[in-house]
């Protein structure tokens, strides 16, 4: 194996955040995905439809995180001017999101700015 | 839920960092820690007795690694003043614990000069 030692040999990194409360995992890039898209499109149908989803699977995502914590994460109502109602990420949801975003932004910053992972 | 929201909820970020080759899982924490412990202890046997593995284990991991990368890790030897041999971690060996803690390094800096995870 000697000699191959001397070819460049370049790897990739690559990582996952999450948050845990207790030593149980709460909310990963997974649950980050959800909510974000469900804040962007405003109802959990279309946020889950974005991201390939079905509505059942979303929704229990973002149900079993409120159920860990006993919070709610998203609200939904009924009615508005289209008549269909739609959902609404919370305040708390809001910052669940903003925390994991920051950190997750920080961690790619290290990655970009780290040296080329070359043996 | 409502009354609950106001509560103060503090959630404690953790991760896993890894290498990848061409989509390939190649480098993580386990490996990590089996390297840094047979460079420390100087032999696989001990290396492995210190992370509560077997040997078959932690040489198991570090000859997946070889393999895929068709580089040499860790060179064992015979005799020695001691008779017993050793194990030494290689040069590309080192450079990869080198990358991995320098990245999670970086990682827990983050970590620790992050806000509080406080909903």
């Amino acid at each position: 194996m000697g000699a191959k030692e001397k070819r460049n040999l370049t790897l990739v990194p690559d990582y996952k955040l999450w948050f845990e409360r207790d030593g149980e995992y709460i909310f990963g890039p997974g649950a980050y995905a959800i909510l974000k898209s469900v804040h962007e499109e405003g109802t959990i149908t279309e946020g889950a439809k974005k991201l390939g989803m079905s509505y059942r699977y979303a929704w229990g995502v973002i149900k079993k995180i409120e159920r860990k914590l006993s919070i709610t994460l998203v609200e939904t109502f009924k009615g508005g001017t289209e008549g269909g109602g739609g959902a609404r990420v919370t305040e708390s949801g809001l910052k669940l999101m903003e925390l994991y975003y920051s950190i997750n932004n920080a961690f790619n910053d290290v990655l970009e700015s780290s040296d080329k992972l070359t043996l």
